[in-house]
């Protein structure tokens, strides 16, 4: 097994209703090699439930961290992925869970993998935190799985990944990916958010957004941004153009 | 979707204890569009705890068969391929499930899946009656997946294999790619083109860009954005800004 993936990869759920789920994400993440749970918010935590569930994974349950809020969940993350199952009014970059691996596995970042509620999934205020969404390619009209059977799907494609790595098999999927063999560190979650917050109030100041009908336009370059996935110096200069317009005005 | 699919795989689940892994094995297979299951003496079938789990996949289990023996289950098909989890003594070819999936979705043959019972998996016997094992590569000392999370990763490479042999095909899983089947045309050379004047001029008038020493400040925008292949209405937008900030100045 490669050093790091084990570290690297946090798998984030957003707001459990059921303990079981909570468990049966624990097994399938141990199942599959991976350890790093976050839960946030959960209804019930901790819970016989999920420790029955769990069928041994009792460890990984015992290390999950319990946050209040996703941007916590996410904070020091340089990669963060995001499960979507239903179409957005914005569409963003989806990758299905064997592209998400091939991004993933080979990226020294670390990397969070988020899911949501049982009954509605990620909202779109969530999604936008996201730098990739990731579709499990399911069926039309019963498209939505349970978060345990999902974790196990995407922990899937990532233990696949990882052993091709493993066994130097060349990747078909494998794509030079920004972030890897580059020479500035790539921005984490807080830098990125604060870089937008700044982007945000510029552009109340020079009357381009009106905070009374902001439309679409903060989505809009969220994902125009994200998709870029900035480096640390790449988000200086932007700020450093901010604060230039503000001084001028 | 090719016809044949959702007839030809039959999924078996032999002497299944909690019914809740029923509910689960029959939305795991819905989502994926599979719809054939076969029950081998179930210890306790039809229950309101695997309704429950099912999660509106009841049309599956209400036309699940019920047999007393694997033979049974499998008698009509050509193509048998149990799930194993333990080394066995006689030594088995073993495939994973991406390979099953390239082996079974191209097949014309009638193809039985058979999952064991949650405590010990197939008898010896019993994946003696089978063409092929499939193994799901779980971590060696945590191997063995509940049944439902089995039956959710073998759907989903029966899916993904399935989409793959009708990709291209009008009816097809839809994925919207940065820049193929997107909902807005990309920018085009000479409007990225016209974008960056711009930029450049506003940088310029905001005094963040010096004309005498430019340093590498444009070509790193350039960079960050170009990463992004933005479509026309983020171009549009871009341009929207610059033009609000030189109005206010």
């Amino acid at each position: 097994m490669v050093v790091g993936m084990l570290e690297k990869v946090r798998i984030v759920l957003v707001n459990t209703t059921h303990p079981g789920n909570i468990g049966g994400v624990a097994r399938a993440m141990k199942n599959m090699g991976l350890s790093n749970l976050c839960l946030v918010a959960p209804k019930e935590f901790p819970s016989e439930v999920a420790d029955a569930r769990a069928s041994g994974a009792l460890d990984i349950l015992a290390n999950a961290q319990v946050v209040p809020d996703l941007a916590e969940a996410v904070a020091d993350c340089q990669l963060v992925v995001g499960t979507s199952a239903r179409e957005r009014h914005i569409p963003w970059p989806i990758v299905n869970p064997r592209e998400m691996a091939s991004i993933v596995v080979p990226s020294p970042q670390k990397t969070a993998i988020v899911f949501g509620r049982e009954d509605r999934g990620l909202t779109n205020e969530e999604l936008h935190l996201c730098h990739h969404h990731v579709h499990i390619p399911s069926v039309e009209g019963f498209s939505s799985l349970n978060v345990a059977a999902a974790v196990q799907v995407i922990a899937y494609e990532l233990r696949m990944s990882q052993l091709d790595l493993e066994a130097g098999k060349p990747d078909a999927q494998h794509r030079p990916q920004w972030g890897t063999d580059w020479d500035i560190e790539l921005a984490d979650h807080e830098e990125l958010e604060r870089m937008f917050k700044h982007l945000e109030e510029t552009l109340v100041d020079i009357d381009f957004l009106d905070p009374e009908n902001p439309r679409q336009l903060m989505p809009r370059l969220r994902r125009l941004l994200l998709r870029s996935v900035p480096d640390k110096v790449e988000v200086n200069v932007l700020r450093g153009i901010l604060k230039s317009m503000q001084k001028k005005l």
